[in-house]
């Protein structure tokens, strides 16, 4: 940690930071420069809390200069981790495109689902049984009963099934009926309890991104659930929240590659929910890819127009199979298979 | 609700509109211009599913006009909400400002910092006992311990105590030791399942705005609550995520006509947050009383230089007891009192 | 225009809607809903001005739904616009890419930046000889005497020069040099009499999107240029302002799709400054032209570590040489070529 | 400057950027940490472009550790700075309340505009003669002879006229007519070569913020006006861009203490156009006058239903002259008159 002080920092002052950075048994290294004093941290910073630095008298701010995150990080792991979910593989050369609809509604539209799913070539399937929804007053998803649903549909082709676990007391449930992968959605990504249970169990975790989270707070959401002890953990960007009001969210690409460098995990991207409309995905889905993108989480809906819930951002399975051939081509551009 | 179709909206598409929107007992009303037709719909329009007209062909954009919160809107409850909280009034004419440390550490700190809440004059006490800490690594709080130690400290001086959950399976804990208002952190701001427990309980609620939250969004969370039974909801601005990097959050002080305006239920702002830095804390302590706030969330130390979090926004006991006097003349000027 | 009135909306307030409506020569259809009046305007809203409607008594809100912006959209416009340049198409199926340094340093710096863009493949050269900078005390730029510099290495290749016009004051200097094309930056995307000035010239101009300009504000900025008689518009995403500090700005690969959704005009995309650091130029470039952006503004010099401006942003020549290589596979595989 | 190397860079690395700061005449302090190398430039860093070490081999990031301002930095200039228009003094103990229509319109409407802007009791008027419009088919003002209209109503009741310059080009006509305080409006904060010319001239500036400028930037686009000779500027906080549509923009408060803090030249409010409703504008005059504004920009029009622009912010005469009663008593809670 490098502690600047103000520019009119007395001795007294510069001393109290030298002492404070010596409780914590580190060193402290006093640079004066010609308008500021500059304090270096020796030793491992992570045990400093820059706010106590901040809070001392004459101090004008601290910077961290170590990566707060320790497992997840690349920097102590630099190959890349690839995610085993029942032998297919996320985050190697093959990208994964995971597909299927918002939320679980009926035993016939999974099951049509599913099977659109699979003859588009996808090998993961998708669908909510627990739904967040902004208004109390909206479906809110069938619960145990849509895993069941779900289960059934999905396992007729052999679809591993992702889903989403809102509520740490549903972890149970979730186990009970085998969920392969579990989402934990943008609006947990910070709902630090549940993370720390799904740190302690053997699954796959896709983590993803908050609606305004900084990179910086998502590796450290990810750590919170590596160091639980599970590390099969798969980052999945699904935009943020910005000014604009023509889409829902904007797809942040520069986050793939910054990821790539800063994580070995996997990082798949939602084009769906990103964008908000059905029409803007497959350039987002190419986009993703052509950024590096291990894989994606697609929306596709038996027939859209009846979807119950967002219904304007789900592709046709004619969309989805079309989709898959152009990525197939994206993919072959940079090396990679679909 | 209002569909605005494209200016090549075949006859078939429209009609296809206006079938939908009779499938769910409304009427249509067809407004046909110079270069786009208008379909209204005509009943209650909250049954109707704004993505699911969205998706269907011919249709632009579409719009809801009425507005989605019932219970927490001003439309159909006019006069202002007052919640008591042990006979003290938030919402009323005097304001409250409720002080205390960010996290319970010790009882000696607990003991000190009732005492000089109630110094300051003060009715109201806060303090942390489950801290959401954006590391893995950092302090977690002392959990239920923590309470303990705040009940002890704050019954001396009969200060209510307030303090936040983040784990519905904590509720009953909190009941257990009679917690007086519960907080509803930022992170949690849109976890429904937690909002869904607290609207099953009797206790005032504080429901802090999301890092990113809309107006809109801020209020369904806080209808979620409602919607279970518990009309005792306070709203707190406590700043909002921005490109800026000076300070830690905006404090969004715009938020606070509006929400008066929008709904009857009390807002209380926490400037501590929002700035990040207690030299910033008067100054918007101030704006907010000035804007119509109904009161404060502030964090004070006994000693910042030695808080095991957040050191560096907390006031001392002296700057709390200055911040009063200052505050009550604010409060003056706009015919209140503190 | 379609004019909601707020729920206790007295039949005088309604009659004064519509009587403003009419003032203007259009027509009012008034939909009287089960909670709100809905008044429609019907005829040529754009001569409606909303602010005036939003300030009569008893509306609640208003809103357009023409686009307000007509040359420049495609509704009226339906093919592509290809943009000359020399006899280079922009927007056509060949991808342009256009390269060089941030700005005009040295004779023999653009010779030998002159030279790596020519053998790189690329057909357009980029340079900047009026530099808007953040601090007054950086270098601004050599003016006129960089156009010169720029124009002697440009043309040993057959480079056509694209330079930025900061101040209509400049624009005979840059008509006397015959600059090729015109780079309104950023800064000056709503400035709004230099708009006018450049759309009043026969010279190919590229609008940089605003820091945190919507789609709509940028389209209307184009609107300026197109009004003057210019429609020689080139759109520039470069990156938008958000909360994230790791990476300079966003860059908003969905602004694609929707740009060519909403403008006949060929939109290019500027990697180098949206991530701010060289290494995360390849990837966004390839998400970009995968999105379907027509061309990249690609900032290449000789020797960046010596480079004057936004030395951490440049490629070096064998990495742009590697990066054409890259791009030519991803435009193969969306059918298109560089 | 301080430059944090990579945690494997090597030493060679180390001494090519102690080698570079050396070039510039300033000294280096090589830190060895445990992790990481911190390399601190001692002398006066403001020489160093820190683009130019973020791109040196084995460098991970550097941080410039002294303002970049210095002529409006409060470093160097401790006491407050008065700006002195026709007598009335801005930034002093009385706060001074800048009344008047978004647009000069009529001769009528400006004389009457004048009467009650002096009646209500503020002592300057403020009217837009040049327009900066979103649209190119709106209404862009009169020019010149709106300049002539307001002179003639302004001087009536001895009010200075405070009016916003776009263009370089103008600033001849604005000298003629004498205008007393030159507003650069938020498109224009960073019109560089706008800046440097009202930098030459010695009339006091408003410049406004940004849409979305740091407090950095802001500072800086000050410093390119006092480095040319002017030093009567004046900031003008008038909300930022943020997701919130609810309003216009965010008013961003907290950017008056930390101005305050940062620079000694006034700093006023622009309530109207931060809110973008009437209705929003009182609670916001109160909250920025309470967190220290020296002032306020404020939108007042004889008959707001019938302004030519943003009509839905401005005040009547006699919400202006109520706003006053109220601005009275909380500039009197705080130790200031009105």
């Amino acid at each position: 940690m490098i502690i600047v002080m103000n520019n009119g920092a007395t001795e007294e002052q510069i001393e109290g930071v030298v002492k404070k950075i010596r409780e914590y048994g580190l060193d402290a290294n006093v640079s004066r420069g010609t308008e500021r004093t500059v304090i270096g941290a020796i030793g491992d910073e992570r045990k400093l809390d820059q706010e106590l630095f901040d809070a001392l008298p004459g101090v004008e701010q601290s910077m961290h200069i170590v990566k707060p995150y320790k497992i997840v990080g690349r920097e102590w792991h630099k190959q890349d981790s690839i995610v085993d979910i029942k032998g297919i593989k996320l985050g190697g050369n093959q990208i994964q495109i995971i597909a299927g609809p918002c939320s679980v509604e009926t035993q016939p539209q999974m099951d049509a689902a599913a099977k659109f799913v699979h003859e588009a070539g996808c090998r993961l399937m998708r669908g909510g049984a627990f739904k967040p929804r902004t208004s109390p007053y909206a479906f809110q998803g069938h619960g145990e009963e849509g895993l069941v649903m779900f289960r059934k549909a999905a396992e007729r082709y052999n679809l591993p099934m992702v889903t989403e676990l809102m509520d740490a007391r549903q972890l149970d449930t979730f186990m009970k009926h085998d969920v392969d992968v579990i989402q934990i959605g943008t609006r947990s990504m910070q709902n630090f309890d549940l993370l720390k249970e799904v740190g302690t169990i053997n699954k796959p975790v896709i983590l993803k991104r908050g609606m305004s989270a900084t990179i910086s707070e998502w590796l450290m959401a990810a750590e919170y659930i590596a160091a639980g002890g599970n590390h099969n953990i798969i980052f999945c960007e699904r935009g943020i929240r910005t000014f604009e009001t023509y889409y829902r969210n904007v797809l942040d690409v520069t986050a793939i590659p910054v990821l790539k460098k800063e994580t070995h995990l996997p990082v798949i991207v939602d084009p769906s929910h990103a964008g908000g409309k059905a029409w803007m995905v497959p350039a987002l889905s190419r986009a993703a890819i052509a950024a590096g993108a291990d894989g994606l989480l697609v929306e596709m809906h038996p027939t859209p127009c009846e979807a119950w819930c967002d219904a304007d951002q789900a592709l046709t399975p004619d969309e989805l199979k079309t989709l898959m051939g152009s990525l197939g081509a994206i993919a072959g551009a940079i090396g990679r298979s679909i």
